[in-house]
């Protein structure tokens, strides 16, 4: 049974977004799977640019319910961190116990990208945790993200890919996404080693 | 039933990330509510790094499972955007069907810091939406930040409330916090507009 995938990412901001989403829509077919994309659905005809966002949340969220997977593009954007909207939809279906899959076209982990963000000056706290000159403690997991990201897809079952686009093409890149769908593919009925309950304390 | 908080945001981070999840933690009891912090579990001991942020993330999770409603601090942290980590957790409690609610330190909204973030550039493409000089959208909508995230807590009858806390205080002011908290203490078993359903097409 092909498994209905839901293509998280910063892509729908792009100036040609709606040719790169049809590029992953394409090769997640090509992939054997079912691609349900953030431009899936017509947006209403609201009255503000306030319900249309809201509109749009809602669709997404329905549109995430009616998948099966995520795969979510977590490169950086516009800073050293991943797409917010995009974590939302990564934890939202995370929480649904359904199979998730990230990826990132930016090789430098989060741990290295924080330290660059402070020009390199941090220093090493008591417990040997890195800590910025702010004093805040920068995370240097090897994740490639926050660890509720990078680890809420590994405690699925899921995959995390790395990848390594050219300068100017980490939004763009299909190489990474190429791999995700090649795993995503051969694991279509997966079960969750987490599944969501009310009260699941041990 | 006094609701149980889950107390989503990056204090963790802090130097004095101990002495500010306490304050949060105090000032929830005080509020009639149940708070259910990340720091409320001790972590495993773990052979690497790697083990022991996904042993946090698993634990993470379990705390969010076993609370009733979500307050995330969304003030921008590292640059323009909530902290990744929030968002995700945002996103698992709204998918749950939990009573989420949000807050910031930093009255600039979403579109507004975008635009700083391209110190000022940007221009109108013909559907009316502002584009920075890499030609990518910026999100205008009045948001605190993506529209997954205000949106997904206005469309289930939360709150979002916008603070303005002093330079330097941004993730250690109480007061937009404090006026979540009285929110989310009166309407402690309101039902969600918004259902999580297996296949909720129309």
């Amino acid at each position: 049974m092909p498994k209905a995938v839901y293509l998280a990412g910063p892509e729908v901001f792009l100036a040609n977004a709606r040719e790169i989403l049809d590029r992953k829509i394409a090769l997640t077919r090509a992939a054997g799977l079912v691609p349900v994309s953030p431009g899936d659905l017509e947006f209403p005809k609201t009255a503000s640019k306030w319900e249309l966002g809201l509109a749009i949340s809602a669709i997404d969220e329905k549109l995430m319910n009616a998948a099966d997977a995520i795969i979510a593009n977590l490169t950086p954007f516009r800073g050293i961190a991943a797409d917010t909207g995009t974590c939302f939809e990564l934890g939202y279906m995370c929480a649904q116990g359904k199979a998730a899959f990230a990826y990132t076209n930016v090789r430098a982990d989060h741990g290295t990208r924080t330290k660059a963000h402070f020009q390199g000056v941090h220093s090493v706290d008591e417990n040997g945790h890195p800590r910025g000159p702010d004093g805040m403690m920068i995370e240097d997991m090897g994740f490639i993200d926050n660890l509720m990201l990078h680890g809420g897809v590994l405690n699925r079952g899921g995959h995390v890919v790395v990848g390594d686009a050219p300068p100017g093409e980490e939004l763009t890149d299909m190489r990474a996404f190429m791999a995700v769908l090649e795993l995503a593919a051969r694991q279509p009925g997966q079960a969750c080693r987490i599944q969501v309950a009310a009260h699941p304390f041990p």
